[in-house]
């Protein structure tokens, strides 16, 4: 860290910083500059000690210059993370797609879903149980039923499941049923379910909150991490700027910046950054162009009619299919390994 | 709600909008235009049908025109609410101020802090038991222990107390011990805990959400009026922009704005709405002039050495002692009461 | 400037930038800390060589310590620059208010609003001869006819007046007529406008651009000030959010914020700001609670037929002199002076 | 356009908003719904008149439901715009990448670079003559000289030419010697500029604000194209978001939605998008993947020591051409034709 002090700091001043810093059993360690004294800290620093500094009389700014997360960031864990479950490889070489609908709705909805998503080639099934809306009257979600459901016909297609859970008193159900426990962009700074998601077991999707900074993202995987859970993967789904054309501004940026800062394997969500069915493509092929780890894809086999209204941003099955067949010659150019050969052609016949 | 086709939807498309409105009960009101058919419709819309609507063919657009909340909206309660408690009336013709530490650290701090909020003309004493903070490695907050200091400093110094909630959990304890329970900017969006707030017999501080619009603050009060609490109070505390020099952009049209939206009261948080103490006087003095029902100010006696860091933002004693003697000239110019008169000089031997 | 490197930067790296930074004349100050290496820069330092060290290998970041302008700054001019044109001190102790039509539309329109605002209180008659709008099919302006029936109402009332110019080959003319220029928001980075004006020999008030930084807004009066006219006064006129409620988010800590790091004079725009008519009494009033040295508002006799549409942010006359009337009041609060008393009351026959 | 009134507004208020309708010689269509009546306007609507009907009594809201600009839109022109210059073809299949420094310095470093962005298998030449800064005292770019020594360079090499013009005297001089001019990010709404580019005779490039929507950018490049210049490219330069890790926010869904809106063709400018040099790479096969006709990337053979500071975004000539090999593979994937065939290997002696 690093405290610089105004043109006009005088001499008794700098001494009091000084006098503080060693008070810390820090060493102080000055530099006078052409029209101002910068005083280094050596030492570790805890964040009180930079606050009073700040607030000390002929101090103009303090920079720390270390991160304030550790385990996430690459510098502590220089290779990446690879998260395996029953096979599947997040992190590694392998670009997963996870697809499904927002919300599960019934046995039959989601088993129909299941089968199109593990024909089209994905390895995931998402599907929402309990739901986070903007408003007391919209629908909320079927809850713990739809986890069942959703974790039988995983089961039955041989996909793993995702779903979301919004509050630290439901993460064991959650994590009895699911294979991937997601957190949503609101909850991103819930810390009492993060703290909740360290002793849960299971890997996390953290989503960005959609204001959320790069910084802010990783250490709210440091929660996570911190409390013993190292299987967490980072979300981008768009942040919120100027532009209401789009629901969000999908932050592609983000994919090489948190590779780079960080071990961690990231996930974008087309679907949710940008709200509107015909960008999901686009965004799609851009996004694992920009060296994603995965995509998370919301798929309907009636869009139209879902429960959660999200269906305005959900591709249609056929949609699905041909954009994963695309993703399969396009991974290799950026160093991923695709295939849909699982995906016979009869599947098709159901759905669009 | 109404539904835009575009300049080249067909007459059987719109015939088939037509159809589907009629299919759910309601009336289809059609306007042909120059350019472009216009369909109105009559009755009570669910949001299902709105985005079922907004992804049929020809639909270039869905308008709606009627508000997602009902209690939060001066539509439906022309009323202002007035929230009482003990004698204090927010939402009326009296300025409240709000006034403490960050943290609750001590005994002797709090009740040291207490006194002098009381003795600057303040109704309300703040303090964080339970503390969100960005990082795990930062300090979280002493916890219960905390609320039991501050209920001890409010009843001995003649004070309501306010404190942060941070998790459905918690509720019940801080409801005992507080006077008001705050929502912090991070869960706004915490469905969970805005429900349980809904029952929890206490009136209710809910802070916007840094990046939330007025709608959705509007639309988290709506879940705790909902679930049975009328007692809510909305709390601008600034917003994140692009601008770095201030923590955040306090964004004082939200008082005017949501005062016409909403019958709640509207109070301003100048500390953490830019995050530097020396904006704190002409902000706190701006939030009375553009209307502000009251204010929550951090104060701390010895800032420099607060347990959260967050002493960048707080005024000393002296600087709000002299804050509130300012505004009390300042209130009645904008149609508001407030009286220092309770503070002896003497009290401010204390402190600076 | 400090040059920070990371913790893995070996000895012979850090020796190439002190070497490079020696080869510019400059000295290098070298602090190991427990992490990294710190390199401080003595002596003047240009752009260039802080980015070329930016991306030498080894470095981590270069921090600016000092600020890119220097005339528009408070350290290098502690005192507060006050402009005075025929009488009226902008940036003392004089609360200044500037009034009229978002366009100059006709002799008898500008004659008529002129008179309101004079016998209001208001000093500088505002009206656009020449007006920026987002398509080309809107009202762009009658141009020098306007110029010229506005510096006749202004003589006629005893009041200053302001313009847009929009471009440099237009400052000239307006400086002809006009006797104040003003830069709009679109234009607060038309670099050759700015330089154009650094010559008219007129004061100037510029607007901050709608997503510019303080930083920027100062480096852009630095522009004018560079070229030697020392009359710049800046305004803030509501910033791009996400909010869309509100036309701009008006940004009322730039006040104090400008005032502290610049001895410019700070005048608010609440018509712009907001956007709409009802909020511009409240922000004014928060306006001059927060310091700001003048305020530019809309005002129209007839906003509902004004020519370029922006009447619905333009106040009728009577709210404009009830305005000023509080705003005699509010003003001597925060050590200002206002006077209304030049406005007889029979001046508002007139109008609404 | 469409008159939304409130539930509260009486008869005869609406017969006034009628009466107001029909006096502009309009049709008015008049719906009533469950809880308010919707009034469409049939004909031409002027804006003063959308103004003066949003400000009547019981108008709570009124709703443009067409676009503001015409020969931009793709409903007035359906076919995609094919700017042919010199057999280059930009806007049909072809991926057409630009590439060079962010100024041009000398005769021999443009002359060097344009043989490697050709080698390469680049199409244009980009430079800059005269260049937008921030403050007055950053090298503003070595003028009309470097206009000539890129023309010479561009012609030696077969490639074609792309320069920023700033100001509407420059526009004739720069459109003598280069082949495209440019409209940077700061100018985008100079309007005199955009007049005086409708009539030059040459294709335009025409930045994103960095703060502009993308109806903005569509109106600004209305103005080209009313003055008679339908060859005009948009393009995405990242937008000011919270995130300041990178210096703008490069919004790539801006490719697809510009080219669903309008029929020009969209070019992505990922050096100024991310401002950082390890994100060019991923971001150029993002834009791309989302579908971009055209990508301009700064390239320097010495970053370090560009004249501008902007080095910190330019490739190494080295990593400009293995981008280009590589979006060689990944352009038949989204339909696009690219070879870098030209490029003889032994080209990339120089330079790294």
């Amino acid at each position: 860290m690093i405290v610089i002090t105004s043109n006009t700091t005088p001499e008794e001043q700098i001494a009091d910083i000084v006098r503080v810093i060693e008070k810390e059993g820090l060493q102080a360690s000055v530099s006078k500059g052409a029209d101002r004294t910068v005083i280094g800290l050596i030492g570790q620093v805890n964040p009180q000690l930079a606050e009073h500094l700040r607030q000390m009389k002929g101090v103009e700014n303090v920079v720390k210059i270390t991160k304030s997360y550790k385990l996430a960031s690459r510098d502590f864990h220089p290779e990446n993370t690879v998260i395996k479950i029953k096979g599947v490889e997040i992190g590694g070489d392998e670009l997963v797609v996870m697809g499904g609908p927002c919300a599960v709705e019934s046995p039959e909805q989601i088993d129909e879903i299941a089968g199109l998503v593990k024909a089209a080639g994905g390895q995931v099934l998402r599907g929402g149980a309990f739901k986070p809306r903007t408003g007391p009257y919209s629908f909320q979600g079927i809850g713990v039923e739809g986890l069942i459901m959703m974790a039988e016909a995983g089961q039955k297609h041989g996909l793993l499941t995702i779903t979301e859970v919004m509050t630290p008193e439901y993460v064991d159900i959650c994590a009895e049923y699911a294979d991937i426990l997601q957190v949503g962009t609101r909850n991103m700074q819930n810390f009492d379910l993060l703290r909740k998601l360290g002793t849960c077991g299971k890997p996390v999707l953290l989503k960005r909150g959609f204001s959320a900074t790069y910084d802010e993202l990783l250490n709210a995987a440091e929660y996570i991490l911190a409390g013993g859970n190292p299987d967490v993967m980072l979300c981008e789904r768009g942040i919120r700027t100027f532009e209401s054309y789009t629901r969000n501004t999908l932050d592609l940026s983000a994919i090489p910046v948190l590779q780079q800062l960080s071990h961690l394997p990231v996930i974008s969500d087309p679907s949710h950054g940008t709200g509107r069915r015909e960008l999901v493509e686009p965004m799609s092929k851009a996004s694992v162009a920009a060296g994603a780890n995965g995509l998370i894809i919301e798929m309907h086999t009636d869009p139209d009619n879902s429960m959660t209204g999200d269906g305005v941003q959900s591709l249609f099955p056929d949609q699905f299919a041909a954009l994963l067949k695309d993703l399969e010659k396009l991974a290799p150019l950026v160093g991923r390994t695709f295939s849909t050969s699982k995906a016979p052609a009869e599947a098709f016949k159901v759905g669009v």
